[in-house]
This record gives structure tokens, sequence and C-alpha cells, in this order.
């Protein structure tokens, strides 16, 4: 069993003065107990990215259109968007699930894409339910499905990014509910919404959860959620609980997060926050997980970017406790 | 010519939200303007650890005795120090060069070490100059020619690091030196000064500094300096000039790059600086050069650690800014 204590004593073991890498040196060893190994591994990895539509863009939410979702997961498919550019740089398989997107993919789809849609997008949460709880629990299951299509094929770390225009309506929607904040401190501008688009998304997520808080809580998480988020939520839970390291993007990512915690508690034990993003309401999701960010970059693009960007911080994290000489090695 | 306002037209015609990913953007403008292109590189890249002793020791400034040099310098000729696995971490070739170590290098020397020693070790600062003019221009010049070899081999990134017990001194006073702060704001506990060490090490860089301020600067730095501090600078003096991207690391990095600066002006738009360290004078020197560090994680090892850490956040700043689709290619 590695503890704290025993890595910290690694650490403290090695050739360098005493606590001299500050955060590198904590990451280290909250990767030595996620992984119970002293020498911990960062290779192979990947990032899932999933994506679906929302019907509560039909309230003007969002800068964007429900359509610029399925431009971009066609970006995506072609390798050309921010998420390929980073996961190539830093030697990361990329998979695309599409979990509910309106627009079919067209052309041809690679490899790495696949085609899991539970429906053409949710219905619009400021309505009714954004899902039924048999919807949300199928999307669930995609996403689990592929954490362990990722452990299977060796890898150590695991990332979840998405792609769903709306979809910071849905975050704020569950991280009001999950970290108890209101909807004025969850709410932030996503990819871009005005002040009235603004005043809009916080009555829209003010009036959502007050409809669904006090019930059941798979229901109320379901009646707010993306198809693309509960996935990630499955795809963390999943991935936890098989012993992964799995490393977290930013604020809709830390809602699924939330999601994962509530409904499959311990789960954040195995979580890294890559960053901290631009969005107001990502900090007390955090705080609620009782997690510290890499990075405080301003980064709010989502696709799993952030944490593609910390990523490499990870790979230096395990070099300096796995790769370096003990001091009791040297001068003998 | 490739000013700020182009490297941000390119970035704002990319396809993602307007400003997403926050600094990551900002550090992408910087290495397009520093390489003069809007797909900028970074590999392959090298850091080259210059090593040498300080005379000044002999006042008990530092909480490891001088033969640690020697022994620090023979595990990274092993590869075993915490430089080299940051280094085969993020496929960053590295060099050893020994500008001064007292004591020599047991067993056989690896193809990246350099025996380069302009002597065995600078004077005590506390009671005369460190090292002669002539001396400070000996390992200037060991600095640069590194800086030349690395560039012609190809190396789109310089990294300098260095090994020196004692070096904190060195750089508090060049650092009070050329940054106009306090011997009080400059001194920091180094690789781990008790209190009775740092009042020590306070007198000795105030009068230190007292005593060469207002004379000719290359004597007022050469009398302060240690010789892996003035490789260094001449290093980054070199690269900058020949138009590569150098990334700083920390303290007695950055005082390097004061001098640089100081002597050769013009030298810090080149520069990039990895990281703040725990040291309570890094920030001033930062400062005083204009530099914003991307990290800030408490770090104070030195052996370019913390450059390595930060190393591929320029790797995903590159491919923010060359690798993503245009706008305009979309949907045509």
């Amino acid at each position: 069993m590695i503890d704290e204590g025993a890595a910290w004593a690694r650490i403290d073991a090695l050739a360098r003065p005493h606590r001299s890498l500050g955060m590198l040196e904590t990451l280290a060893v909250r990767l030595a107990v996620i992984q119970q190994r002293l020498d911990p591994v960062t290779r192979p990895r990947c990032v899932v990215l999933f994506a679906a539509d929302h019907g509560v863009t039909a309230q003007g939410v969002s800068a964007w259109p429900s359509a610029v979702t399925g431009a971009m997961v066609a970006t995506i498919a072609a390798g050309r968007a921010s998420s390929n550019a980073l996961a190539r740089a830093h030697d990361c398989a990329l998979r695309l699930v599409d979990v509910g997107v309106a627009a079919a993919l067209v052309g041809p789809s690679p490899d790495f894409y696949r085609a899991a849609a539970v429906g053409p997008g949710t219905a619009d949460l400021s309505q009714g339910p954004a899902m039924t709880v048999a919807d949300f629990d199928r999307a669930w299951a995609v996403g689990s499905d592929e954490a362990r299509l990722a452990i299977a094929a060796g890898n150590a770390v695991l990332i979840a990014g998405e792609m769903g225009i709306g979809n910071t309506t849905s975050a704020a929607c569950l991280t009001a509910l999950l970290a108890g904040i209101s909807a004025d401190e969850a709410v932030g501008r996503g990819a871009g919404a005005d002040d009235a688009m603004m005043s809009v998304k916080v009555a829209v997520v003010a009036a959502a959860v007050a409809r669904v808080a006090g019930g059941d809580a798979r229901g109320a998480i379901a009646a707010l959620a993306g198809f693309e988020i509960a996935a990630m939520a499955g795809f963390y839970a999943a991935g936890a609980a098989a012993g992964a390291t799995v490393l977290l993007d930013g604020y809709v990512a830390t809602a699924a997060a939330l999601m994962a915690e509530r409904l499959a508690p311990g789960s954040v034990r195995n979580f890294i926050a890559g960053h901290r993003s631009a969005e107001p309401g990502h900090g007390a999701a955090l705080a609620k997980l009782g997690l510290e960010p890499l990075l405080e970059w301003g980064m709010r693009l989502g696709e799993g970017s952030g944490a593609l960007v910390a990523l490499p911080l990870l790979d230096s994290a395990a070099a300096i406790i796995g790769d370096v000489a003990l001091l009791s090695e040297l001068g003998g």
C-alpha cells in the first residue's frame, strides 16, 4: 500500500535538495498514490472527445448556433482542431464519439470516430428534463465503455473532452446543483455569450435547478445534463474504478466529474485537475472535489484542450519520482 | 516581418472561439514573433548545464559543502539527476560543461560532457573580485560557443541550467546590482540555508554589491559572478543574437539573463521565462526583464529543471498556432 507518506519518503530520498521542486513533487506524490507505484507511468495515454447537441440553445444562451457542434465534429474528424494539434504534440491517442450530435457527419469517418448517439441532442432543459433517466444511463454507458476500451489498450492516463454548443449552460446547472452555488456564481460566458445572453443563461439555470432540486439525484442530474456530459461522467467513474489516472479538463469536464463523484463516490481519488478555466464557476467545482488545478491560464476552449496542455506536467512529475538516483546510491 | 499584431491576426483566424486559450495564445504569439514564422517550431531542443564552484562558500552561505558540486556533476554525467530525467521525458538533448568545478570528474566522461574550466572555482567574492574581467570573458565565450554549437546542430529552443554550490549568493549579488533591489530582497534560502546562514548571506551580498557599485559594468559583474553564470550569460546573448528561442530557468539563470541584457541589449526579445521560483528575488529579476513566467510552482532546484518542466508548454503553444485549421478553410 503506497500512501502519501510512502510517496513523500521516496521523494525525500532522491539526490536533490529537500522539497526543491514544489508543486511538481506534490503532483508526483498524487500520481504514485493513484497508481500504487513509486515509478508512476504516463504513457500510453488517450483523450476521448464526446460530442452532443443541447436543446437549451433554443433559449439563446450561446453565441454560436447548434450547427457549429457538427462543424467542429467534422473538423476534429479531419484532424484539424485544437485538440488534434495538442494530442499530436503530446503523443496522446485521440478518439471522437458522437453521443448525440444533431447533424450527421458528412464524408468518410476516420478510424478514431465512433457513432453512438443516444438521440439527436437533448431536449430543452428549460422546458423539462433534458433527457430521461434511461437515456442518461445509455450515455453514461457509452462513456464507461470508452474508459474500459482505453484501459484495455494499456492507457495509463485517461482524458475526456467535449464538444457541444450550449453545454456550459448544462454544466452551470450541474455545478449549481452539485457544488451548491447560485446560478449567478455558476454562469460564465462560455464560448462567448454577450451580456443579454448572460442574463438569459442565469435565469434558465436558476429556474432549471430550482425545478429539479430535492428530487432523486440521478433524476435531477439527468434533467440537467447533456449526453456528452453524462458520457464523460461514466468515463470518469469507470476509469477511476479500474485504477486509471484521470486528468480533468475545464468547466464542463469538472461538472461531469462532480456527477461521477456523486453517483460513484470515491472516484475523485483518481482525478487530477489539469487547469482552472476562465469560467467563474470552475473554481467552486474544483473546491467541492478538493482538487488543486495544475494551471490557471484562462483557457476556456474545452475539447480536452486544457488537460492536454497540462498532460506533460504529469510526464515531468513521473520522471522526477521514478527516474532519479537516490542519495543513498551516490558516492558509495 | 511578423509583429505581435500579425501573430494575433493568425490566432484570431483559427477555428475556435475568440481568445479561448488564454496564456497559451500569448505564448504562441511570443514564439511566432521570436521565430518570425506563424508556425513556430520547438524541436529539436537542448539544455546545456554549466557547472562551477564558488569561493564564497568559505563564508558559510550554503547548506551544502562545495564538494557537492562535483558529486552532482558526476550524477548528471551518469544520467541520474533530475535534469537528466526531465530532459529524457521531453526529448531534449543534454550537455554538461565544466566551467570551473574544483573536483575533477572521476570515471569515464560521457559524450555529452565537456571540460572547459576557466579555473578551479571563483575567488571569494566577499574578499575581492570573484574573477578577473579576462576570466569573465573566457567563461562567457564558453557559453557563447555552446549556443553556436547548439544552433548549428539545428536546435530551435535553447535552455541553460546550472550546478554550483553557493551560486544563489552570486545570483543575489547580480540581481541586486542589475535589478536595483536590496540585499534583503535579493537573498533567499537557495538549496536550504538556515536563518544563521541567511544573515551571513545578506551581509555578504550587501557588502559585495556596495563595493563594486558605480564602477564599470563588466568589471562589476565579473566581480560578483560565477563561471557558470558568466557562461550562461554568454549562451543567452549568443543564442538571442542568432535568433534562437531561449527558455529561462530559475533565479541563477535569470541573473545570467540580466547580465546578457546589460551587456548585449535586446537579447531579452528572444527570452521566455519558464517559471518563477521560490527564491524571493526572482520576481524582481523577471520584472526588470519585463517577462511573465509560465509556471509558479515553487521550484528552486536549478539544473535547468524549471525550464524543462515548462518546455512542453511551448510545444502546446506552437501546436495551437501552427497546426490548427483556419475558420476560412471550414465549411467551404
